[in-house]
């Protein structure tokens, strides 16, 4: 059923070759499976379907992407700090793949280039390229396994485009920063902040909604109010950054 | 420093055999350093402080099991449903890697006889157990690798405890489960929610919260209202249950 669909991007034609040396020279990896890395850059909003239960879009590869880069990110975490506890591994580790990271890696690396969504338009900045990058991840552990999805995300990821010192150090205040955004574009912005009985049993939890124009924007867990706070606000921001950007 | 701590369970004792031989039926693996599944099982309330950051407990495994599971189960899923979308298989991994699964099975494997916990007490169905099984896949993935530990996950939790059709086909309305146990016990039970500007920017998100006494004890998403108080009450289930038996 697929070989209509990807004879355009078969390795004999020009366009297939040219996708092959891309994927090639962002993750230093040979394809041996050129379809899933095809499959990777379609966007639902462009996707084929095949039949009620067949489709072609890069959803269920980026489901499987987020979940290995999850454990990958973990790992080198845990072997970079092995005096650091647990809290601090789980901060980290989100504030490495936060979705205004992942976008901007895959902007980076041109992934624009060859994602298929429609309605055609600018897609820089948008979560799009953010899953497409996660699809890519995917695709290479289908194709080629565990250790080299991690090679490509240590190699091509985590020591190229993100300055891990500064993520740790990162103590920007989030919620400062949107409330200046609300101030500046005359939106009410409100912090709704509350007690959590949370799977942990000793601490407290709080769970913190950064509310905006009477919608929620964003939602943060933390062990402090302040922490659950900081976290909505920082979600709440990349939410308004991308609506304003898309 | 470790050296006076691990010598209770070194392999030449007769506790240290034990251990080793109930690892190694529990897992189907010989077990290369002994000492990280020993670490699995110390929680932290029975931790050792060796200096202000140095201390011996399972947090960081479980923190690094929890996203190997995470990965793996994520792996198995999208392998077993090749035309199922992301979110059925995002659904039914949170379904199966739930608190309560995690701990029940935990306590069918028998951890309770060798984790150390303070003060002595019973932990059967407490999150001790589960956090203690994450930690032992972490112990796992760090001594042997990915595939040891995707095989220990397959095939000894996965096949082993789980019914994938029944978790699959689960329609449990655990919102009317949650206000039963409200009625029983006597605690008005509350659902807030409200709709949530999240990250997707197509489709609606709503974010609800079932409120017991006054504090938050199940927080849930969804697509719809009724998605999201589901989750929330189903969180709120397992706390109360944790709670009630702990």
């Amino acid at each position: 059923m697929l070989i209509p669909l990807l004879k355009s991007i078969k390795l004999f034609s020009r366009k297939g070759r040219k996708f092959y040396r891309f994927i090639n020279s962002i993750t230093g990896i040979r394809p041996g499976n050129t379809d899933l890395y095809y499959q990777a850059m379609v966007h639902k909003s462009a996707e084929k379907r095949f039949s009620k239960n067949k489709s072609f879009n890069n959803e269920r590869l980026e489901y499987l992407g987020d979940a290995i880069l999850g454990a990958v990110v973990a790992q080198e975490l845990y072997l970079l700090f092995p005096h650091e506890d647990e809290g601090f591994l789980t901060k980290t580790r989100s504030r490495i793949v936060s979705r205004s990271n992942l976008n901007q890696i895959a902007l980076e690396m041109g992934l624009q280039q060859w994602i298929q969504f429609h309605p055609p338009g600018d897609i820089s900045q948008t979560h799009i390229l953010g899953d497409a990058l996660e699809a890519i991840i995917g695709a290479i552990f289908l194709d080629k396994g565990y250790g080299s999805s991690r090679r490509f995300i240590r190699d091509r990821i985590l020591t190229k485009y993100l300055d891990l010192k500064e993520i740790v150090e990162n103590d920007t205040n989030y919620k400062s920063l949107l409330i200046e955004w609300g101030q500046k574009n005359k939106c009410p912005v409100q912090f709704i902040t509350e007690e959590y009985k949370g799977k942990e049993e000793k601490n407290t939890v709080f769970i913190a909604r950064a509310v905006i124009n009477n919608k929620i924007s964003g939602l943060g867990k933390g062990y402090s109010k302040k922490e659950a706070e900081q976290n909505a606000a920082n979600e709440a921001l990349e939410n308004v950054q991308s609506d304003s950007l898309s």
